[in-house]
């Protein structure tokens, strides 16, 4: 059907085979429709930032070598690469930024449906931003918490670095995203510069543009750190919980809703109260009530945060409704595919947008306010039930497959773990097992899917390889729930892939934690938003050992980077040090000058990489190598 | 040489001659090299918004329907669109920030190489933004305008305008546009907001998107109104003063040092510190001293200030290296051809970059700081001394073409001319002209050049059929640059081509501001970023008569529209009310929903909408059409 197996997961699998029963288009067969792909667009050396164009640059050096206006390969490649890391930032950050009001409005009594979940994690923000805590109101501390987080969106002064990223980085680091130009000062600043500089006739030097790339991806970090930690705030620090994720979760006899998207401040509340709603669903004739199940980023905030199961990831979102026993899906923001009606007008299911900024034709539109965040989740939740009074019984068809996941690794958490083998020094123990090379290095997954390589596939073949090899495995985003889809989430997971010494760290800290059992082999730490989680980890090591983020035998790696926000993310990972490997071949390949600079060039002002290689055998390789140049480095 | 003759320009087209001989490369050849161009970018079908892509939908529907993630062609055309508006409005708005931040220093006695040029604007735009001013020391009244314009890339509250919108449009487009969602509260935060929706998986609904661009549009408005208006503080309100353009202005035994960009922060320093190096040019052997030129829009800050002349506007800024007498070709930001240094390097002609976000491989990079402004304008300016030295006198071919123009109309000067024929109700001449029918309407001609079509043509053909037919015209950016290089801008002009009515008017003023001749056929208003200064007369219009800017006779038109900037100004242009004709033909013809919404739908909503026609007879037909469609709504 296309060209490679579509997709590693079984479930979705079983539902490609329904689609096409159905004559239901998937993303799978998009992709197979637009093959070929642009050339030029894939190697970066198309550009349409003005109407000049579009120019195109031979990549053979037989036809044009410069646009119309005269930017040469290297800068259209540049321009292209750094607009992309500002709309990723840009993303992650209204994200952000919408967390922040609304903390801001709780804090004025204007969003009566939100309560703080997590004083403490409040006063340890509070802390780290330098506001004062002590004989003060709660909500006094949540308006300055607010307000500080707000001014890394307005911030005039370019020479001073955003108060999250002053927060949360090791001095070192600041020091030198400081003196490279990059330390972003304020968030929305830095992503209308970079399309400032990308305007016609404007930056031309391909290493200045990715600098000026490199800070707004800065100001990406800064707004997802932010937006992960308030929304702990507002919603509870995940912790350890045992769910389950893959198609199966899905309940023929339930209403099942699922929640797709990013932004946690809806779905939270639709968690909340579809547990007040229980009784209308059964009186409605699902006799197991509401069922709500996560897709995508939506899923792993609710997931890792109340152990609501997950249904799937990006790249099969459609497949959840081909189950034909999905009553609604509720979306909010990014990576929600436009196909979604299309597929649900084949059933009864009802797509449901709610966001003013985000709307789809073919969907039922419930404006959500945070004002008013009950009433609109108590509408789409009765909208559900009248959807599954609807529901087809004969077109039912949910894939028996289904894993249980221990998930909810935030970086408290893992510190959490870690105290039970030394209160008073947590960190201690992962420091010694990394010195004796019980645990070699630590990975983290991140990044999304992407139709150019067979779905969840590559994750599963670096992963067991470098858990072999004793790497601890941290994973967010669609990275995480192809792990939890899969089964490599669960303590069996590690008795049977971890290498001896990995395994043994796992389970001395599961036992300790009284499950008897080792910790998972992969830690679940989050939505793709809270990628910042594995860096607050990384921190506290570097702090700790009294080294950079550069010198950890820390890496990262999105074998299916596809989203502007994967671009962002895996540039500033590759600012803050770390070698950064994707299996998405990224689009800049028209130009040597940006791909040497991306993939070497940068290692002497950031320490951090890029690594390329969409094979994951290799790749799983090349990691390890990095993994022990760093320990080398160490001395270990 | 290319599909259409490249230039109307007669100084343009002889250096074309010059460029064949010396073998170089000039933007009609690369036009040239890049036919055919992409179908699929020119109707805006193609999709990069994530790595899953290039998609591209096929116009004909005989191919893919849908990108991969599932965008139809009218998100996929509306996306591109609104990044395009969500660019130029970034453009302008860093330009209007810099102003901004410098007004900000030198209230904190940290920008001592500027000062307050105009202080009675000062003080009327303190007024404007509701600033106190009795009784204040001048620098309080700067920090303060200073501060309040920051707060339009500041204020967090989404439901309240930004300053400069509710200072300078009428109550009723002010509601008008809150009602619909698209009042810019913050120009930053709304130009994230754009990429951030336009993210994969984000905003399918292309009207939703639409009106997303709209924002970031009127947000545009708002940053290059400041940026206009706090540069008058700066720099001085233009007011009318005759010079020269056209390349003939470049002088065989002087130091020329061309400007070219934008921002007119190191420009205008340079024109003072130049006149200061006078004796050393001349110690140097250049007998005529130095002889600054404009080129683009710092050509038209420049030239409507201080007279400076100008030397060419956009698509031909290589010509005027071409000449072999530019010593210096100093840039700030924006349609700066990346090209400049190529063609600069077959002659002795030093290109100098200065701005940190805008840098040229193969130009000279002399930081610029607005702490120590004239430092480097000094350096800049011996730099091209010792150019001059170096010139070779065998190589320099000057056009002899150059007119005389006389520009300076900013909305101040045009209310004092008026004031000559009525001091006490200034604006009562030209309403009771419009009345009477001697003007027909207002015809603001903006935007760029365009490979797309024969450069400047479309400008003269349609200023001479609406001047024939009595529409008063007003010019901006390279428009302005057109009609002052084909000496339009001239009382000459007006007894050729005006029609009896207008000239009788252009005349009556003219007499009575003792030129002893009608004023130009056509008002220089400014740069492109001093598109402002149209809507400033046309507000104060609206409001004298009770009535919106949408019922007034008054449109726009930009038929060589090329940049993101000039994306967003027709936008705002259009949800101003006004009908907006553009040239080129804009690429988003491959889905008839998006075409149908800015030439149509929009009506309903803003009063404006888009006219396109490559055609300059019919397009002028057009305006006609328009001006009499509401000159007869106004019962005129």
């Amino acid at each position: 059907m296309t060209y490679h197996t579509p997709s590693s997961d079984p479930g979705a699998n079983a539902m490609l085979q329904r689609a096409s029963e159905c004559g239901v288009d998937t993303v799978w067969d998009r992709y197979q429709a637009q093959q070929p792909q642009c050339g030029f667009g894939s190697l970066g050396l198309c550009c349409r930032n003005c109407w000049k164009g579009p120019c195109r640059i031979d990549p053979f050096g037989d036809g044009p070598r410069y646009g119309i206006c005269g930017a040469d390969r290297d800068t259209i490649v540049a321009r292209q690469l750094v607009r992309m890391m500002a709309a990723g930032g840009a993303a992650h950050s209204e994200h952000g930024r919408h967390i922040a009001l609304t903390l801001l409005e709780m804090a004025d009594g204007k969003a009566p449906d939100y309560q703080i979940r997590d004083e403490a994690k409040l006063m340890a923000v509070a802390a780290k931003l330098g506001i004062p805590t002590t004989d003060r109101a709660v909500m006094d501390v949540v308006r300055d918490v607010a307000r500080i987080s707000l001014e890394d969106f307005q911030n005039q002064d370019a020479d001073t670095g955003a108060h999250w990223l002053q927060a949360t980085l090791t001095q070192r680091r600041l020091k030198r995203l400081h003196d490279v130009g990059v330390l972003a000062h304020n968030i929305d600043a830095t992503i209308a510069g970079v399309l400032a500089r990308t305007h016609v006739g404007c930056d031309a030097d391909a290493t200045n543009v990715v600098l000026g790339g490199v800070r707004a991806a800065m100001a990406d970090y800064d707004g997802m750190t932010l937006a992960t930690e308030l929304s702990d705030i507002l919603f509870g620090t995940p912790k350890p919980v045992v769910t389950a994720a893959n198609l199966g979760v899905i309940k023929p006899s339930a209403v099942n809703i699922a929640v797709n998207g990013h932004n946690p401040l809806l779905s939270d509340v639709v968690c909340d109260i579809a547990l007040e709603m229980q009784d209308e669903a059964r009186a409605a004739g699902a006799k197991d009530g509401i069922n709500i199940v996560g897709i995508c980023c939506t899923g792993n905030e609710v997931m890792v945060r109340h152990g609501i199961p997950l249904a799937t990831n990006y790249l099969s979102q459609e497949m959840a409704v081909l189950t034909g026993a999905l009553d609604a899906m509720v979306v909010d923001v990014q990576c929600i595919m436009p196909s979604l009606p299309r597929v649900a007008a084949c059933f009864h299911t009802q797509v449901i947008t709610t966001m003013a900024e985000n709307k789809i034709p073919g969907a039922v539109h419930v404006p959500f306010t945070t004002e008013h965040a009950k009433d609109a989740a108590r509408k789409i939740i009765r909208m559900a039930i009248g959807a599954f009074g609807r529901r087809d019984p004969k077109a039912v068809r949910i894939p028996d497959v289904k894993h249980t996941a221990i998930v909810g690794f935030s970086a408290e958490a893992i510190v959490g773990a870690l105290s039970l083998l030394d209160a008073d020094d947590p960190l201690k123990p992962l420091i010694d097992n990394v010195v004796n090379g019980n645990i070699k290095g630590v990975c983290l997954f991140a990044g999304c899917n992407n139709t150019q390589s067979t779905q969840d596939q590559s994750f599963q073949v670096i992963a067991k390889k470098l858990a072999a090899q004793n790497v601890l495995l941290l994973a967010t985003g669609c990275g995480a729930a192809c792990f939890a889809k899969h089964g490599l989430m669960t303590s069996e997971a590690t008795e049977k892939y971890a290498g001896p010494g990995l395994k043994a760290v796992l389970t001395a800290i599961g036992k300790a934690a009284g499950l008897g059992a080792p910790l998972p082999l992969v830690l679940h730490m989050g939505s793709c938003v809270d990628n910042s989680r594995a860096v607050a980890v990384a921190v506290a090591l570097a702090n700790k050992l009294g080294v950079d983020l550069s010198e950890l035998p820390v890496v990262a790696c999105a074998p299916e980077a596809m989203s502007e926000k994967a671009v962002a993310i895996g540039t500033w990972s590759v600012a803050l040090g770390l070698p950064t490997l994707i299996g998405t071949v990224p689009q800049i390949t028209g130009s040597k000058a940006v791909v040497d600079l991306v993939t070497e060039g940068v290692k002497e002002v950031f320490g951090g990489y890029f690594l390329v290689d969409p094979n994951p055998e290799t790749a799983a390789d090349k990691l390890l190598a990095a993994i022990e140049e760093r320990r080398a480095g160490l001395g270990l």
